[in-house]
C-alpha cells in the first residue's frame, strides 16, 4: 500500500502524450491548447468609444459643441473634431481624430441648432459623473489597450472554458490545435453482476460501476467505449481486455483486483504484457486500485464498490487523462468550515467522505454507509479529506473540500 | 435600473416549462429529472460480504473452522454455516444462513486439513482488525442497509452529474424522463461586427459574444442555434429575431440595447408583441441587460461587451434555462479570503470582479480593464461580487465568489 501522494506522482509521471488535432471554435469547451494563440490585432483596435455620447476636446467641456459628425459603431470617422465641435458617438465606435473624450448621451442637452452642451447627470446613478467632470480619456478606451497585435493571449496546455471563446474568436483563432482526447475503454468484472436492464436474481446485482465510469467520462468530454461485462473465466477476461487494449489508450476495468480467488485481473495484466505499479492506495474508500503500464497503453484497476470507483476516478484517473492532454490544470484548494463534528475510528489511510455544502458555505455530512452506499453520493456536492492520523474534526474545523 | 435581485426574481417567476422527454442512462449529465425515481431493489439485495474472508458465527472465531463452500461473488450459497464451520466468500458474495461475520483473508491460516482459524492482522494497517476482534457483523452489510426497495432514491428536479449515475443504473433506470433543453438561439446586432473567420478593417472587431454565447451553452449541454449578424436595418434586424423567435423558445440577441442611436433592439421587441420586463440592472458590468417576454417566447437583449455578457449569461441567463428544466439547483455560497486589497471607485452597482483563486484557496485580482477587456476573463477561476455602496475591501476579507 502506497500513499495516495505517491500514487498520484506515479500516474503524473507518465510521458505518454496524445496527439494533436485542429478543432473548430464550437467545440473547443473541455479541450487543451496544443499551440500559444497570438493576437492579429489591437483590441480596441482604435481609440473606441465606451459609451454612447458625444466625443470632443476636454478643453472644450464646458462650451456649446457644434455636433459635426455622427458616428455609429462600425463607421470609420470622416472629420476632424476641432475647438468647440463634437461628434455624436455610440458604443464600441472609433473616436474621431482631435477628440480626446466622450461625454454621455445621458448628460447632454441638445439645442435646436445642432449644438449639444455637457450636463453632469441628475439621477446620482452613472459612472462617469460621480466625480462630476470629463477628463482627457474619459469614456475612451485607447487603442491595443486591452490586447495588442502579436501578444500571446493564451498559451499551450490551457484546458479551454466558456471564458475563453470570445477572446479566441476576437483574434479570429477559428482552428485551434488542441491534444487529442485519449481513447478510453471501459469494461467490468464480476460474476455477480447483471446489465442495468436486466433483473437482477437474488445473488446479483447490476452493473453501476460502468455506467458511472462513462458518465464521468462524459463529464470531461470524452466518449469511452463499453465493453460490457467480462465472462468470469481467465481465458474470456483475458480476450476482452486484449481487445479493448488493442483499440484504446487507457482502459478502465471495473473489480476483480481485490484478494479473493477469482480476481486475476492483475494476473492478466502481467499476460498482456503490462507493468502493476502499484495496487494498493492508502486512500478510503478506494484502496484496491491497481495502476498499470504497457507500451503506450495504461490500464486502472478500478474498486468494484461504486463509491471507490468514484472516488478513485476523480482523483487519479482524471487527473491522468489531464496529463496526456498536456493540460496545464492546477486542482483548487479549497477550505470550508464544517459546520458539526466528525469522526472516524480508523486513520491509517486518507479519508475521503461524501459531503454536502450548504447555501451558508459550510460543510455538512450526509448519510454515508461506506464505499458501497450510493446514497451518500447522491446528496454529495464535495470530497472532504480527512488526513492520516486524524480521527476527528471539530465544527468551525476548515476542512478540505474537492467539489464534485 | 433594478436591483440585481429584483431582476433575478423576475426572470425566475415565469411560469413556463419546457416539455418532458426519456433520455437513455448514457446521455443525462446536465440533464433534470422529470420523475422521481424509486429502487426495485435492496441495496444490499442480501446480506454482504464487504471483505474477501470467511464467513462464520462469530461466537465460533476463536476455534478451528471446517471449510464447508466456496463462495464466489454471484453464486448463491448452498450450505447452512453451523458451529464451528466457515465459508470461504468472497467481497460482494452474499453472506451464507448461519453465518454472522465475515473476517478478512489477510487475518486468516490455512491448515491441511480444510480447515482456517482466524488470525489477528500483524501489519497493523487493515480496517478490521484495529480493535482486535471480530464481532456478529463485522464485514457484513445488511440486506436492505443502504437502500430498501420502493425507497425514493432520486426526486423530481435533481439536476443529474455523474455521482447520480450508479444508482440510477443499480435501480434499472435505464430511460428516466428528464425536461428538455429549451431551443435557444443567437444572434448578434452591431454593424462594427464581422464573424471571427474575417479580417476586420480599422473600424471593425470580430464579433466575439456570438461564440461565447454558444460556449456558455454547450457548457451546459446546449447546441444553440446561431443566426449570424443582424443587418444593420430595423426590417432586417426584426426579420433575422422574427426567425429566431420563431424557432427557439429563448433568443439571446448580442448587443443593441443601448443608448445609441442604432440601438434598435427594444422597439423590435416591442413590434414582435414582446413585453420588456427590465433593461438596465444594477450590475457592473453588465448594467444593459434587457429581458422580454411573449407567448412562451424570452428575449435576452444582452449587453455588447464580451465580459458584461459573460456576467450576465452567469448570473440571469443560465439560472433562467434551468428554472425552465424545473432544475433544483441551489446556487453555492462560497466565501473565500482576499489575498490582497481591492478598491473601486463607483459604489452604485452590484460588482462582479474577475479573479484568481489561488492554490492556497485564496482570491487574488487579475489585470481587469473593464467589460471590454476579455484578457481578465482569459485568467479569472471565478467571479467576485463587491456589493452595492462598498468601495474597498482588504486583505484577508472574506469575498463571495462564484466560480467560472
Amino acid at each position: 500500500m502506497i500513499p495516495s501522494e505517491q500514487a498520484y506522482q506515479i500516474t503524473q509521471s507518465i510521458n505518454f502524450r496524445t496527439g494533436k488535432e485542429k478543432v473548430p471554435l464550437g467545440q473547443l469547451i473541455g479541450r487543451v491548447l496544443a499551440e500559444d494563440i497570438f493576437s492579429d490585432i489591437n483590441m480596441p483596435p482604435f481609440n473606441k468609444s465606451a459609451m454612447d455620447g458625444f466625443a470632443c476636446r476636454a478643453e472644450d467641456i464646458l462650451n456649446p459643441l457644434e455636433i459635426i459628425e455622427i458616428i455609429p459603431a462600425g463607421k470609420t470617422p470622416e472629420k476632424i473634431i476641432g475647438k468647440n465641435q463634437a461628434a455624436k458617438i455610440m458604443t464600441g465606435a472609433p473616436v474621431p481624430q482631435g477628440a480626446n473624450c466622450v461625454f454621455m448621451v445621458e448628460e447632454s442637452k441638445m439645442t435646436e441648432n445642432n449644438t449639444v452642451f455637457y450636463q453632469s447627470a441628475k439621477t446620482g446613478v452613472d459612472i462617469c459623473t460621480v466625480s462630476g467632470h470629463i477628463k482627457k480619456g474619459t469614456n475612451v478606451v485607447n487603442l491595443g489597450q486591452d490586447i495588442r497585435t502579436g501578444d500571446k493571449i493564451m498559451s499551450k496546455g490551457t484546458f479551454i472554458k466558456p471564458q475563453h471563446i470570445a477572446a479566441l474568436a476576437s483574434v479570429g483563432c477559428i482552428l485551434p490545435e488542441v491534444y487529442k482526447y485519449p481513447r478510453v475503454g471501459v469494461l467490468a468484472t464480476g460474476s455477480e453482476l447483471v446489465e442495468p436492464n436486466i433483473q437482477p436474481n437474488k445473488s446479483q446485482i447490476r452493473n453501476s460501476n460502468g455506467s458511472q465510469m462513462l458518465a464521468q467520462l462524459a463529464a470531461i468530454g470524452i466518449a469511452g467505449t463499453y465493453y460490457g461485462i467480462a465472462e468470469d473465466t481467465q481465458e474470456k477476461t483475458q480476450e476482452l481486455l486484449q481487445k479493448a487494449v488493442n483499440e484504446n489508450d487507457i482502459v478502465l476495468i471495473s473489480g476483480g483486483v481485490s484478494m479473493g480467488d477469482f480476481d486475476y485481473v492483475p494476473v492478466i495484466m502481467k499476460a498482456l504484457g503490462f507493468d502493476i505499479l502499484f495496487d494498493r492506495v492508502a486512500v478510503q474508500p478506494g484502496k484496491p486500485i491497481t495502476f498499470a503500464v504497457g507500451k503506450n497503453k495504461f490500464l486502472f484497476g478500478m474498486p468494484g464498490n461504486p463509491v471507490s470507483s468514484f472516488v478513485q476516478f476523480e482523483l487519479l484517473a482524471k487527473p491522468f487523462i489531464y496529463k496526456l492532454m498536456n493540460a496545464n490544470i492546477q486542482q483548487k484548494e479549497l477550505y470550508l468550515p464544517l459546520n458539526e463534528d466528525y469522526k472516524r475510528k480508523k486513520t491509517v489511510r486518507l479519508g475521503w467522505v461524501p459531503v454536502a455544502i450548504n447555501a451558508d458555505g459550510t460543510v455538512s455530512k450526509v448519510k454515508y454507509n461506506g464505499s458501497a452506499h450510493l446514497g451518500g453520493l447522491l446528496v454529495a456536492d464535495a470530497l472532504m479529506a480527512i488526513p492520516i492520523g486524524i480521527n476527528s474534526l471539530k465544527k468551525g474545523d476548515k476542512v478540505y473540500v474537492r467539489q464534485i
